[in-house]
């Protein structure tokens, strides 16, 4: 076997796969983090790779066990069991990546017609002389209407601001952007132009830089948001701003600056001028929404949770302080309800869920989980109140996806096998690992169906009066504190999957819809997207459904920003879905106690005649 | 005769006339600056007033040399001359008055339908309900189209920012203002909608609060442009932003300050608050006009002296800095030319020549001079680089409008009758004074034809080997240097002139308008008002025509900046007008050497198959 070159993407990184390396093998020594519970044995199934191009090794029974034959067919391989026999082209999956920036930015690539809501045309324009004085702007008004047939009256301040100046400096030939009726940029000849779009969320921030001509992502990356350092959660910002409302044109500035700083490294990284991005979407949560827009949240947080606004709004970048092209506009998707924002919207627009025939959940899983169900042509939706827990808030050893985090869990007798992210030694557990380990001491019965830990495990012990299993004994850290989950972290966790569970309930009853009928349930977000599916099916977070339903969709929300951003057509079609929305709010539903309680307990289950049926 | 109340208009001022006191003394006592230079015997005819009811003597002889017995029906008469029989109102003209605050904001009133182009509407709505809980700005939309038949879909960013929190406040009953398709301002049920004119001069600021249901001018004021600090005339201005463009900047943000400053004023005198003004206009010539939206002004001082935008211009207020409603508009009338602006437009609206069928001229004088001539349907422009000395600049002993400047003047012999801004003794000689000492002393012989100082009276004397004539002598102010009139400061004024009668006549003979034709001449601005007509005639600054075919016309630019913000109908006619004008730059006109040089003689003249022909 010669070596071969191995090209892993999204990440971009390519280099020599040497003799006798597997692929999990390969894309470690370069540094590509790819996830591996079982440590290379093939049982764990977590380094799911495609490739794309290029001859590998035949499948190992581990992989046929793994996957589909259909799977195998379209290139999905196990990377711990999977030999280079040329050069190889790979991609591997956001579930399958365990990088040190968890911020997930990749998502389903949805292709749409590039129909922006800006145009460029280009002008060629004389100069003024004596005979000819007319005002520069008034020219070009004239020009550009007469030689592309627009009826384009208006031009922004800051364009106008800069016209004389710049079109001279261009010798009279450039481009001029319209948007509308009106000029909102003026570019030389050779610009693109480009459009931002942002995934605005309560911990973490997406941005992709497009070409508008065509769509293409130049560049994505992800930052935290720094308004955690004003909560970590919605509901204790929002607190924040109402007791002290100065508060809130800070948190504006805050969200603000962070798109600012990350438009600027997106930029730079696509070689490219921040006066080149003529348009932008954002989408977040509702209250997100109203942070960045500098609105009132108060209304939000008191019943009836009112929005200040759900239909879409457009801005002018420079009346948010937005630093790219200072005449684009800012175009944010239409919320639906209080707690089921534009990011919700704009999730169900990039799994095309709208014209579903069969019936679909789509569901974004975080402190707010927002759900929807499409069924008969209706789209209701909620939002489930699911905690922090899955953030590892709350949780006695909780903590964010970051490095030393626990994020795979297996209870092997008494061995436990996990996974940290980089690899290193563990420091806490986040909420793909949180929700491994309830499911592995569910399906190793440490702990009953009602959640309570038993006895019959070497693990269990009790520290400070509460019962608690040990994942990581002191010993194992060097004689740190060891790393556990509480009777508390359980009950935590309960609340959290019964929230889930029961907002799912509720939408499948109020629509009349049997939960076996469901053809497809799509997790979206980042903790959806790195969870073990199997697990959350195994707790009763999710229906019980064969796995091949789920689909992970990694950021649809920010693939959603992506495609509003390039097509005036999914623009509409956002608004179609939002307006289309029944929200029902689970406060008010008959008889959610009950699916609460129901949704509380561990193990598969389906409701039948309105009682809870266990599932072997 | 007992004593009667006399009402003095529109200066506001109301008082008891004493017994064998003439309107004159009456007024004085009061404090109603009325110009009298005669000093009270009827010959100097500046003390015109016109009485609007009550009964007052008879006219004097004096009185039927002032006016025409069509006049004295219209009740004009001389102050000095007139005593009430019974209680009276009177309006004292504005080139009548003497006041400290030389700012000129009266001016013709012309009554319009009131047809503003924002709109409130009474909205009560329910509040929110779980059942009901839409987003509140989506429900205020939904209830304005509904309730009001409109097809309003966006919300200006100021607006949605205090949205929920002021309809809350207000128990969701509230007044919406709509401007075309936009929500602009909230506002409590019971406030007014408040507009502002603002006529933006180089050296004042006049600004009118509107009440904008019935189009009456709740409080006018004016102040001083504190760009002066940064050049006197526009040139200089324009100069220092090119030189250092962070000035353009600067110069705007100055303008903006005064004119929040003056608004404010307003507001209090008019016990309105700041978010009642929901829109504005602005009118200033093409410099002011740039530097305050802080556009480019290099390409106006260079040839071919090109605007950056000529068309009307609407502005947000916030993008201003502008202190008024934030989500209202600021409304730039349209401009003619480099030196040819909005002001005139307004000019041009507030004097209604537009439909004129007969030959008017209509010309604004100050450092730039704008004339207008509409003949046979059309209208032709020009600006005339008449510079500063009419302002003051450039003369020995010049000032401004202010306290102590001689602002009237006659010569008796060597008997030299002045009169001073409040009556102060005399420091220098603002634009009226000059014009009527150069006037004196050409019809005295003191100056010929040429404008050379003859030797033939006692009170011209040679001074640092320089001719120049005495106007108030150094006995006569105490020790302090004699003011006087320079042979140099004849020069300036003799360029001045000539700029002003050749921009006339060269719009005369390009539109093939014989001079005697002219059947109206409106001579509008601050200091238009305050000359006396007959002395600019004397030195052939003005066409020789009978002295009723001149109006002054006041604030003319201010009054059609009240028109625009009232009137959509006269916004779109200032339209018209500015686009129907055609522009003639004298620096191109066939033959304006020649017209210039024979302007710049003085006595009255015209010209006759090219040649200038004196008149006696």
């Amino acid at each position: 076997m010669t070596a071969c070159t191995i090209d892993f993407e999204p990440v971009g990184r390519r280099g020599e796969c040497q003799n006798n390396e597997s692929l999990l093998a390969c894309a470690r020594r370069l540094g590509v983090g790819i996830s591996s519970v079982c440590g290379g044995k093939g049982t764990c199934h977590s380094c799911k790779v495609q490739v794309l191009s290029g001859t590998v090794s035949k499948p190992t029974p581990n992989e046929r066990e793994a996957f589909t034959s259909q799977e195998l067919k379209e290139g999905w391989r196990l990377a711990c069991q999977t030999y280079p026999l040329s050069d190889c082209k790979l991609t591997v999956p956001p579930e399958s990546m365990t990088t040190t920036q968890r911020i997930q930015v990749e998502g389903l690539e949805v292709k749409v017609h590039p129909e922006p809501p800006v145009r460029a045309y280009r002008i060629q324009m004389e100069a003024p002389s004596l005979s000819a004085p007319d005002a520069d702007a008034d020219r070009l008004l004239q020009v550009l209407n007469q030689q592309h047939q627009l009826n384009c009256g208006k031009i922004d301040i800051n364009v106008l601001r800069v016209l004389s100046t710049q079109i001279r400096s261009w010798n009279w030939e450039f481009q001029a952007v319209v948007r509308n009726d009106e000029v909102i940029a003026l570019l030389p000849q050779s610009s693109h132009q480009l459009g931002l779009a942002i995934d605005l969320g309560t911990t973490k921030i997406a941005g992709y830089l497009i070409n508008l001509s065509d769509g293409l992502t130049l560049a994505a990356k992800g930052v935290m948001n720094p308004q955690i350092s004003h909560g970590e959660d919605i509901i204790s910002r929002i607190t924040g701003v109402v007791h002290s409302p100065d508060d809130g044109m800070l948190l504006q500035k805050l969200a603000v600056e962070a798109i600012n700083g990350l438009c600027a490294d997106l930029c730079a990284e696509a070689n490219a001028g921040i006066e080149e991005i003529v348009e932008a979407v954002v989408v977040g949560n509702t209250a997100m929404h109203h942070l960045f827009l500098g609105l009132p949240v108060k209304q939000l947080a008191l019943s009836p949770f009112v929005p200040a606004v759900s239909r879409a709004v457009d801005v002018k970048a420079g009346d948010l302080g937005l630093h790219i092209s200072p005449g684009a506009y800012v175009h944010l998707l239409p919320n639906i309800a209080g707690f089921v924002g534009a990011d919700h919207v704009a999730m169900l627009l990039a799994t095309e869920v709208l014209p579903a025939k069969i019936p679909v959940v789509a569901l974004d899983i975080g402190t707010n989980t927002e759900v929807s169900l499409i069924h008969d042509g209706k789209i209701t939706s909620t939002s489930c109140a699911s905690g922090p827990a899955f953030e590892g808030g709350h949780i006695k050893y909780g903590m964010r996806a970051a490095t030393g985090a626990i994020e795979r869990l297996r209870i092997v007798d008494d061995i436990i096998q996990y996974q940290t992210i980089d690899g290193a030694p563990p420091i806490g557990i986040c909420g793909s690992g949180i929700l491994d380990a309830l499911s592995q001491l569910y399906l190793t019965k440490v702990i009953d169906e009602g959640g309570r830990i038993t006895d019959n495990h070497p693990r269990v012990r009790t520290y400070k009066g509460q019962r608690e299993f040990v994942l990581v004994g002191k010993e194992e850290r060097g004689g740190k504190p060891a790393i556990t989950i509480t009777q508390h972290d359980i009950r935590e966790l309960q609340l959290a999957k019964a929230a889930i569970r029961s907002g799912i309930q509720t939408l499948l009853e109020a629509s009349g819809c049997p939960e076996d009928k469901i053809k497809q349930v799509i997790i979206a977000g980042a903790f959806g997207t790195y969870i073990d599916v199997a697990s959350a099916v195994t707790i009763g977070m999710l229906p019980s459904l064969p796995l091949n339903r789920f689909q992970q969709a990694g950021n649809a929300a920010g693939m959603g920003a992506k495609l509003a951003l390039i097509s005036l057509t999914k623009r509409a079609e956002a608004q179609v879905v939002a307006s289309r929305v029944k929200y029902i709010e689970l406060a008010g539903a008959p008889g959610f106690d009950q699916t609460f309680i129901q949704a509380s307990y561990l193990g598969q289950y389906r409701i039948i005649d309105g009682k809870r049926e266990e599932i072997d």
